[in-house]
Order: C-alpha cells, then sequence, then structure tokens
C-alpha cells in the first residue's frame, strides 16, 4: 500500500555499519541498550517476553526491514507476488522483522525465506508470529527469534500487505532503519535519530556494572556498591 | 459414556503399519504433511503451538488412541477404574492423546503412566494439558508433547470421562485410529480416510523442496526458484 | 507498609536446617512433596505452569524471603531504599520469593540482584515476573525460576513495596518462613506448621512409587500395580 | 459419576426455608453477605465478576442444585438421559447452577428448561457458560444469571457429566445445599455450616452502614464517619 | 487484493428476498436457524459472545457485505480510498460484516459510516471490532451489533485491505452473499447453499418448540415432554 | 510514596473551569476530543473498551485526582489511613481515576466512597478494576465508569498506595490534573499542556462533522460528501 519508489530507498550495510555491528555485538548487550535508550525517554523499544531464539546461542544486529502479514481466509489470485519482492530486495546489513497481528494462525516464516534471505546478506529474522522447519533452521546457523512453532504454511492462512514501513512487532513500534539488535534477554530496537547517543551511553554505563559486580562478587553490600557506583 | 464394545473394537499395529511409521519417521516431517492436507481441503489438522517436546529431540508416528479428562472438584468414588482400564487396554502402535479441555490445574500424566503405556507397547503421548516427573519420563526417552509442567497429582483435580471417542486436542479434532505424527514443528493429525493420499503427495513435495533448498542455498533468487519448483 | 521490626525477625539457617535442605533435595522431588500436602489438604501449594527454571539443572530448598513488586508509571524520590534492604538483610538459608502481580512491563530481577542476593546467602530466586541478564546468571550459577525474560530495567517501571509479607506468587500463597522446593517440575511452598508431617509422609510415599515403578518397568498391567501399591 | 442414592437425599424448601428466603430477600444484599464470610474466614464466596444478570431486577435466593457440564466433540448415544433425569428432580426452593468448565462453545441453558425447571419449583439458575433464547427466559421473568449469549444448542458441543457434586462456578466452589443468593452485584454462595452466623453479622453490619451513610450524605468527613462507625 | 470485477457482481435485493427477509424477522429467531444448520452438518455458523447489539431491540436480516480491515501503525498515503468505494457501492438489502482481527485499537465503524450505508440500502451492520458515536446511532436507529466501544478514529489505527472476500467475523466464516441474521441471542450466518433447506426445517422446529413449551408451562415433566416431542 | 507536599498542591475549580466543564460537556463528545488530540500527535489517550458507564447516561468532566491501589493477601495494620487522606481531601471540580493494576481481585469502590467523594466535590469516578452496591451508586446518580461488578470488600484484597502521581488506567497514562471527560463513547483524558489547542480543534470539527452527516442523510455519496468536508 505504501508507494513502491520511497519503500525500496535504502542502501547495503557500509564498512562503518559492519564496523557499528561489530562493536555492538561483541562489547554490548539488549539490558544496557535498554536502559541507555530509558534515559533518553525512549521507553517502548523492547520486544514482548515471548518472542524467544530459536537456538539459545542465536544473536545478531542490523538494520531492520519490516513486513507486514495479516491473516486472512480465502486464497487470493497471485499470493507470492509482494512477498518474493520484499525477499529478494532484501540488502546486506539488514535484519527481518515481521508483524503478523499476533497471529497463531499463520507461520509466515521457514527454511525457504530462511536460506532466500541469508543469500541477500540478512543478518538474521524476528517473527512475532508462528515459525515452522526449525531443526532446518537451526542447521543453517541463521538467528530466528520468534512467538512460537507451528508446521502450517501461510497459503489461505496469512498475506504480506506492505513492507519497509513502520510496523508494531510485538509491542514495540519498529520502523525500516532502526537497529535491531537481538541477544538471549530479547530484542531491542534503537530509532535512528538516538543511535549515536544510545552507544556512548551504553559504552559508559558497562564500564559502571563492571565496577558494581566486582564488589558485589567479593561479599560487598549492595548499599555500599549502590552509593559508590549508582546502578542497580 | 460411549459403547464400551463399540470403544474397543481396535487392533494392535501389523507389519504394514510399522513399516509406514518407518517411512513416515524417516523421509517425511509435520510441515510437508500439513502441506498436503491444505491440498486435499483439511486445513485444520495441526495442533496449537503451545504443544510442546518435552525433549528437544522426541518425535513418534502412531495411530490415536483418545482419553478425554474434565476438571473436578473433588474425589469421586474409585476415580481409577476407568483410566486404568483405558491405559491397560492400550494396543502396540499407539500414541495417546488426551484432552483436558485445556486446563491448567490437573496433571494427568506422569512418569508411572508413561510406563504403563510403554509396556503396552505406545509410541508416544500428546497431553493437551500438564504433566509432571518430567526428568523421569526423560530418562525413560518415552516421547511425550505436552501444554506444561507442574507437580500436581490428578487426584481431586481431574478425571478421565470416556477414551476412543473422537476429542479436541489443542485446537485441533483427533478421532481414535487417526495418524498421529510428532516432530520438533509440532504435532499433526491424518484422518485415516486421506492417509494414502497424504503420504503420496508428501513425498512429491518433498521432492521439489529439496531441488529449491538446493538453489536458494548456491545464491539464487526467490522469483526465478519459485518459478521453476512452484514452492515457496 | 508492615511493620520493620516484625517483619526482620528472622534467623540464618542452623545446622539442622542445612540437613532438612540437603535431605529434601537428595531424596524428594516437587511431585511427592505435591502429593504429601495434598494428603494433608492443602492442595494449592504448587506455582503456576509459566513458573520455569533459567537452566535445566536449577534446584533448590530454602526459607521464603517474599518481596513485593508493583507497577509503577514514574520514578518516585529514592527509588531503590527499600530494595537495597530488603537485599541487604537476606540472611543464609532463604530464597528469594518475588511477587509482581503477574507484570509482564517489568524484570525486576538480573545479574547484580543475584549477585548480591548470593553473597549475603540465598539460595535461589522465584521471580512471578520478568528476568534479564540471563546469560550472566546462568554463568553464576545462582538458581532462579521466572515467568520470563526480557531485556528492561525496573525503575520507572516497577517498585518493592514490601517484603517479609505473605505474598501470592504464581497463583499460591506464600509466607515469609515457608519451605520453598524447586525442580524441574516446578515451585512448592510448604507451610511452616505443616512441613515435618509433609516431609513423613513424602518419604513413604516415595518408597511405595519405588515398587511401582519396578514392576511397570518389568511390564505389568497398571491394574495389577495399582491393586499391590495403591499409587498411580 | 457419584452415587445416585447419595445425590438425591435432599428435601424440598420447608416453610423456615421460605421464611429465610424472604428475610434475605428482603433486608439484605450480597455485599453485606460477603463481608459478614470474610470476616468468618470465608474469603472466596462470591462469582467472579463475568456473571451478569439477564435482566436488571433479576434477584433470587435458594438452596443449590449444582449441574456439571463439559465440552464434548461428538454426539454420544442418549445424550439426554441425565440431563433430563437431573432437571425433573429438582426441588422447590432449588437454584440451578451449572459449571461449564467456563465454556464458550457450549450454550446448555436456554428457555425449556428454564420453563421446565421453574414448573419443579426452581427460583432461579447460574451459568457459568451461555445461553440462549434471552427474550424468551425475560418474558417468562425467572431471573438467569450467566456468562453471555449465543444461539446454539448443547447437542454435540457439551454434556451434563454429574449433578448435586460439588463444582466450580465461576471461580468459586458451590456444593449441593449452598445458599446461593444472586443480585445486581453478583452471586454469592454461603456454606450451610456458617449460614445462621453469616446472617447475624450481616443483619449487624447492615445497621452500621446506614449510620455511616446518613452522616456521609450530610457532608461529613470519611475521617469522623470512619472513626465513629468502624465501616468503609 | 482480490479482483475488482469477481468482487463487485452482485445484485439489489429482489422482491422475493424481502418476502425471505420478512419471513425470517417474524417468524424465526436465531437459536431455531443454528439447530437447523447443525441438523446439515454446518456446526460454527454462530459468532462468538462478546458480539452484542447496541440496542436491545436491534435485528435485522440481509446479505452479506463483507469488509476486511488490519491494524496499521502509520497513516498510509490516501487512506480512505478503498473504505469509500466499498461504502458506496452497498446494494439495498445487504448488511456489512465487518472483520478487524479482532482489533481492540481500531474503532472502525461509527455514526457517519452508519448514515452512508444506511442511505445505500444496507439493513445492519456487525462489527468484529471497537466503534463509537453510539448515541448517534442509536438514535438512526440503524442496527449495529459489535464487539466494544471506545471513542477512536480508524485514521492511522486500521485500514481497510479488501471487500467482498471471505472473512473471519468473531470466529464463524463469513462469505459474500451469505444470509446474515441477527437478533437478541447474537449473529448467525447462513451459507447460500443451504438456504432453503434451513429455512424449512426451522420452521418445522419452531411447531414442535411451541407444543413443548405449551406442556412445560403447564407443570409437564422434561422426561414426558422429550418424549413427545424429541426436542429439548 | 510520593512527597506528601507536592501532592496535594491543586486548587478547587474556578468559575472559568466550570464554565469550561459546561462547554465541553454540552457542545464536545469523546469522539471529537480524540481526534484532536491525535491531530496533536496525542494518540493514546482513550481509555480501553471495558471501562463502561454504571448507568447509560453517565458522563461527566473534571480535572483528574489519581488514587493507584494493588492487590495485597494479608491485612496491613491500619489499613485505611491513606485512603481516606486521598477521599477527604478530594477539591470541588475533581474527578476520581483509580487503578488497580487490573485486578479483578478487589473491589475498591462502592457507595460509601461515592458518598464521600460527592460530598466533597467529586463529579464522578473512573475505576480500572471492580466495584459493588452499584444500585446504590446509581441511585446517587453519581457517575461511574469501571471494569466490572463483584460484591467483594477491599479489606485484605487491595490497598492503596499512594494518590495524586502518574498512574496507568485501562491503557492510558493519567496524570494529576488532566482533563478527564466521559459519555457513552467511553472516556478520554487531555494533558493540561494541550488542552487549550484540543479544546478549539474539536470546536472546529464538530461544524464539519455537522455538514457531512446532513449530505449523509439526505443520500449523498460518501465519496462527494468526503470530498466536500475531508472528514469519515
Amino acid at each position: 500500500m505504501s508507494d513502491q519508489t520511497d519503500r525500496l530507498v535504502r542502501n547495503p550495510a557500509t564498512a562503518a555499519d559492519l564496523e557499528l555491528f561489530r562493536q555492538v555485538e561483541e562489547c554490548l548487550y539488549t539490558a544496557v541498550i535498554s536502559d541507555s535508550l530509558d534515559e533518553l525517554g525512549y521507553r517502548n523499544q523492547a520486544l514482548r517476553e515471548f518472542i524467544r531464539p530459536l537456538s539459545p546461542d542465536d544473536r545478531f544486529v542490523g538494520w531492520a526491514r519490516t513486513f507486514s502479514y495479516v491473516d486472512i481466509y480465502h486464497i487470493p489470485p497471485n499470493p507470492y507476488a509482494m512477498e518474493i519482492d520484499a525477499i529478494d530486495s532484501i540488502l546486506p546489513g539488514e535484519v527481518v522483522v515481521v508483524s503478523t497481528a499476533g497471529s497463531l494462525q499463520n507461520a509466515p516464516w521457514g527454511e525457504l525465506l530462511s536460506t532466500a534471505a541469508r543469500a541477500r546478506g540478512a543478518r538474521g529474522a524476528v517473527i512475532d508470529g508462528l515459525v515452522r522447519d526449525v531443526r532446518k533452521i537451526q542447521e543453517l546457523e541463521f538467528p530466528v527469534f520468534a512467538r512460537g512453532i507451528k508446521p502450517v504454511d501461510s497459503k489461505g492462512r496469512g498475506t504480506i500487505i506492505d513492507y519497509n514501513v513502520p510496523i508494531e512487532c510485538a509491542g514495540a513500534r519498529v520502523s525500516p532503519g532502526d537497529l535491531v539488535f537481538a541477544d538471549y534477554d530479547g530484542v531491542i530496537t534503537v530509532p535512528a535519530e538516538v543511535l549515536p547517543n544510545v552507544i556512548q551511553l551504553a559504552m559508559e554505563k558497562v564500564e559502571k556494572e563492571n565496577g558494581s559486580r566486582a564488589e558485589l562478587l567479593q561479599g560487598a553490600y549492595l548499599k555500599d556498591v549502590f552509593a559508590k557506583y549508582g546502578v542497580l
């Protein structure tokens, strides 16, 4: 429904993007990103608790490419055209973020889409809905976070209605081009306009937490540690 | 409540049954069975996403033996008579499929019933409800799919009201004698009247998916692969 | 809100306590404790099925120290004072039991509180709510049972309103000083006044189950085993 | 499932019963009964908020006759025998209390059962489930409290499994012979063993509330009124 | 998304249609229609219990014109074009049936659409979602059944994605051209292919119920009445 | 928990306030206020659909006085002190807005608090929770919007933890001093900082809607009306 020209003006990840992704994955974690977003007044950027990784070590960072699915109750003519466009135009450095209005009827993601997305350079996927072919996705080592698992196809159960538009995914607003970061604690989405600030605050907070942790491990009382480092 | 004679007219698995089970377990998976059922117009045969295996490698195929439990709020006289009959009359090649009206109060399944069912030849169990003794069930290597885990007994919490009758289990209708197939993607139930057609369609679809997967892994675009194989 | 004097009259675990904990952990399991409580008329002592261990081998026994959190929608002045008191006054042999009115907005527990609680002698924690820093909690080997995982801080999302008062945690009433026992089947809370009876009944029931299990494993019919041992 | 002899040992309402019903209906209301039950330690006697009267003036008092229904997924042989017995044996002074395990699939109550129950002397009905024929039930002036309305028959959707046994109805335990009282604020069930105490406490509390109300209506501050009457 | 030509091939109600509507409204009710559909094996034609009339006397019969809405999280360009087409092409004798995937965020229906639909000849509307302007809709005397009431606009909250396609509305499948009948007991949808059979069966059942009711009102026992008329 | 001085710095309604309330009640409705808030980017100001008036003509406008309750599971010492303060310090022109974290256990509002609040000058109340004494509240003609009805007291079920602080009430953030407006379509809360803009936009929109309505009533097509007035 959105204008096609508008929807596609995006670019593959640059070397600077890749360096940023490396830094986030190696030095940061979703919890410290969440605290930094809180400090800047962005308090609803973490996805709901029901989005979990398919494999315990799944973890990724990238730019959001959003897909919006809805449930349907008939098989429309030419059902796959827009979905194929959406997948084939994925750019290196992107992560697929799928909304389904919380559908527990449709499993819009599986092995073939994982394989195709990875071939285009996708770094992972978040599905606010069901997925299938989980064993095979795990073998691909393509990281996927999802709401649940069910062995059903999307044909006649759901359809994509738009892509690269703002969506609601598991309780948070995700816009194309947000930085999406997923680790074992969950998934967080960082709007582009605050990204540099968020990274800087997070780096600073990691240091304080390191001090606090070290003292607590040695048996210090929380009262004293909090007085010294100001983090909890 | 159903007529006892009617309820028990079933037979142990034959050699042909065992060969069919082997073929399904080795060559097929629940997702491709689901797609084949869809094609034949049977679109609600997969159980809901909240039914998950107790162990990640749990997997089984067999004929459905259904049990229907309901919640109760008192301890009836002679509470175990029908449950004992239901378990002791299980036939080799069957799988136990338990409905509880979605009870989160009662855990009707545990180690002792798993042990007794396995002794009679059961190949696995699906419980649309809670289970307990999970560590010991895992040690038995008896595959069980369930809705959740809680350490409570069924006495005074639930009772079996019938067995070998049609039930609703996790959103799907399961009838005695359906082929029930469970793997990591979930559980699917195949009505006896379409079983041969389903197996044949599934075998054909597996082949197409193999071709499609191979090309996507080599970096092909989804558009071209879909044009060639017609599967997604 | 409760009277501070009253709230703190508790003692560190004695040698007898530690011996009791060892006995429960080694010889018993939550399911047999639940059955013994049932027999004594305490039928609602198991927490709901959505409380699960962060690591599959998490398991603990100890005296309940309760914390009561509620959701908030502003940042109160001096938000951490009571929480710090509650943590720093934990006694050796206690387990932290947190209620949040089932909040899915607030993650009141994470790595720093786990570290601080362990430093005071806590043996584990049950959170009827969300937690974060899960990988680091797993590395600490501090056993935590929780409702879910989300990377958000409690600041401006929730606040402790009292501790060492009766709470409702995942559907069960937990009072300070209850014996709380958690294993893979879930969490059960034993009121102090029935603890000796419960332990004795549980020991007896374990023996009967051992006999019943042995015969079922050898292929006996459930009818005969139930007639002999009277347990199911 | 319960023993038939046991189930039917009940008696029609006596003149003393009718005088009690009149007194409760004229002088008391469910809220003051609830407070009196609280004082005696019976704190879970009010049905959940989703049970509402079909007509705003519906109101009744009587002895509980319980019916227990469950959902089914086939049409059993001779489906109505127990339901007909249950209805035809209703005694004057009873109220029908129906549990369905919270079914939103089955509407077990409608015009014909209302008519038949009234013919036997029933004073009203509470259905923890759906009902139909609502306009005609309203015309009968037979008071019915229910969870919702849907125009479907029970045949093949639900079946009675027992009657005159303890049930759970909308979150409260109801036993045969409890006094059930329903007015616009909801439904409350009073166990027989505390009935005289409850009535006496309620009568006393009504008086205090009358004093408190009178002063508040004249503009008194709550602080002063509470100091004087001790009720809120 | 469906083909426009296909979607619009419908006709205004004929004189025969109007006669049918009159007959249904005057002689029948949703419950007896539901029973007749059951008898023909169409067992899921009644909408869920949460769809209620805005005014207690709301009642209508007509041919289904379906609208399918979904939630959105941005304001698309030209958001009203398809909605205006859908409304302006309503034909005399139709009833609007709106699905929203159960949205509690969007209120897609209000006074202006009610007025416009009535101007085109619509006989009523069923909204599986929220509505607003309820007082003004009541003044119009345009009958509307809905899931709830909230004073929010659809702009930026939801959008129509198709119309005159099969939808799921409150748990039932509704196809364009179904006969939709709504009264105080709820809403039922009759597929065109069974309509004549359903009407005939319903007429016959009404007669039996009249006999049964008359005898029960005179105090007959249910057992005897059921033996005579075979309806319950 | 908040600072008492801070919490009480509020003033009784002035003559200008009363004139504003009159204007809103007579000329506006919640739907047009919601649209004006949307236009200014305040898109989450309407309470959820489950908050409904106790009487169909209930309607009010006033400044928010917030109360925050939570569920409890014991009877604290001196349970009513803060609640009495909160009620007795209500100022003329205020409306009581109660949050309970969506409790379905506690009914914190009833006849006596309604009477006391009205005596202090409250213009109405919104309870995101249960209420009791509904018939008597209706007789008082004190307008109350609530989530449901149950005849239970708050003692031992819930307690106030703070007042005149920001709360979440039925899905919307309400701060002390917001303008709260309730009519049959629901409840909307207007932050003080946008109030003048909202009133002005709403007045303008009412006029456009009057034009649009008049033409639709005369049979105009929606397309033409929308082209002319730009409202839907």
